[in-house]
């Protein structure tokens, strides 16, 4: 099959169907309804068909969709939104999330991975789920990532899975990421500036095709500690840290003044910015690129990435859900699978 | 007098010296010269002629200078930059400080809060100083700001000064600031946010003409805390703080996640966002205003401004700087020494 201009991708992406009784379903319509105008690469939905036609008819639109094999997917995408199936009923309806569809949540994550590792799937592309539901359900992992990577597991070895954010405009990933800012002082270490660094060089080459890739490190403290006067953590942590980088032959710059990093000048000087806790990476971007940006799981022997939004209850079959995320991500990760298949 | 709508100010604004060495001397020639295009208040520098006159040569500028007083200064300004002379030369080459220009800096700043006192300046604008020249001449404050607050105390009480950073797409105030992020945590109280936040209500009011102030205060921890599970301080220090300010009347929200308060439709819901640390509010400021943040000191008798950058002894008489923040800094103090006489 020749692939065109337009479809460079053999492989459809896998879309997980997330929280049911959320918006996943809601913005997966959407972007495939609008497939042709934003050239968005062939998925289909590892998901439940009557719940995709229950929803479209909450919203008020019209659907075609197929029940589908992943190898019948990407042929099906044009005309149809192709569905394979889990084998799991998703009956919650919008937003009343219900405990009894969790295992259709859970099994959609599980199917998509295995398609992804078959060489079935490009890579996957996760709509927002509930860890509160999956929890009533008996879901024992820290998070979404955390579940994934277990998936990724080899030999009983789990990867160390890395949060990008990405937008056009500015990368950026925290070291430390969903603990208190008190936790985040103790966990960061040099070992794990290191290892986080190391993931984020290695796939900045080979799913961003990015030959030789420029990293901006941020210091902790205000001023990057102003030489130890306003904190030490810049000395004894993050500059060992750049040093075994840069040993390496990673180009790393810093430890960098957080708050001068992120203006326009200063982000045409690196491709991604790794930084010490959550709001120092996340606030940059959510003020930059608030609609688009994509959350990019690094580190895992398959590609992720995912809309950076939550399931968002209260507008769950209204038709107000903005797709802009979901279809940010499957362009990206369209792109990621044609430059590692490169 | 009548005021022009373009010199609504009777007054004219001090200027400090700052460090004689640092580019002080070359920004308040690059923004006298631009007086007419950029539409300045009227300001006389508190310093030094012959220091001015050596520095327009190094530049490479022609600028013609004139000694006045204070009550002169106003009218002098179209024509010459107008400077009232401190008494104390300031011989420090550019680039190459020296603890000898200490008291002419020094000098500059007090006189400057005495012209303001005694009502023959609208409003203070401060140059940069260098905090280590000062320090090996005997100063004893921890900066600049903390000086101000000494020479504004009455009866032995020193007002609690407050920084805020100000754009006309956003102004912030870190509730703590030039502490290590661990110090932080250990300084941030109920009382500190509730003080801060007044002062800011306040001064939104009589000096920004903002009749019904809207202020936003961020969480601590990432999301906010996510109800207890990523960190408790919104809930033990925080949310009692803000329950105190709206019991006076304060329109305040919070605690609100910090990555998600930035964006530019976010923005438009506040008129200041109170932040709990330095990197919080400095980063989205200086993402989205990079070259014309200004630093306004609240909480003082009297007004003060200052460009958001420091001393730059690097490229000090070499005509590189950039005066876009003093101009900024300048029509800020401008703009809020009008609002206050109203």
């Amino acid at each position: 099959m020749a692939a065109s201009a337009a479809k460079p991708l053999s492989l459809p992406l896998a879309l997980t169907l997330g929280e049911p009784a959320g918006i996943g379903p809601d913005i997966t319509i959407a972007a495939w309804l609008r497939r042709r105008e934003l050239n968005l690469p062939a998925f289909y939905l590892r998901g439940d068909e009557a719940l995709i036609a229950r929803r479209a008819r909450s919203i008020g639109v019209d659907v075609r969709t197929a029940a589908v094999s992943p190898g019948e997917a990407a042929a099906a995408f044009t005309e149809a939104l192709p569905i394979v199936e889990t084998g799991e009923r998703a009956t919650a309806e919008p937003g009343k999330p219900d405990a009894s569809s969790a295992p259709a949540a859970l099994a959609s994550i599980r199917q998509a991975v295995g398609d992804v590792r078959q060489g079935r799937a490009g890579a996957i592309v996760t709509n927002p789920i509930a860890k509160s539901v999956l929890y009533r359900a008996g879901f024992r992992h820290p998070g979404h990532t955390e579940f994934l990577a277990e998936l990724a597991a080899e030999n009983g070895r789990v990867p160390q899975p890395v949060m990008m954010l990405w937008s056009p405009r500015l990368a950026v990933v925290p070291v430390t990421i969903h603990v208190s800012l008190r936790e985040a002082l103790s966990q960061l270490t040099s070992e794990l500036i290191v290892s986080t660094t190391r993931i984020v060089a290695t796939e900045l080459k080979s799913r961003f095709g990015i030959a030789r890739p420029r990293i901006a490190i941020s210091g902790l403290n205000p001023h990057a500690g102003e030489d130890g006067s306003l904190g030490h953590e810049e000395q004894t942590v993050i500059a060992p840290a750049l040093k075994t980088l840069r040993g390496e032959g990673i180009e790393a710059r810093g430890p960098l003044p957080a708050d001068t990093m992120f203006h326009e000048a200063a982000r045409k000087l690196y491709d991604c910015a790794v930084c010490m806790y959550h709001d120092q990476a996340l606030i940059p971007i959510k003020t930059v690129a608030f609609d688009d940006a994509v959350n990019v799981t690094l580190g895992l022997p398959f590609i992720r990435t995912s809309p950076d939004h939550g399931t968002a209850f209260d507008i769950a079959g209204t038709g107000k859900a903005n797709p802009s995320s979901l279809v940010a991500a499957l362009k990206l990760a369209g792109r990621m699978a044609a430059t590692q298949s490169r």
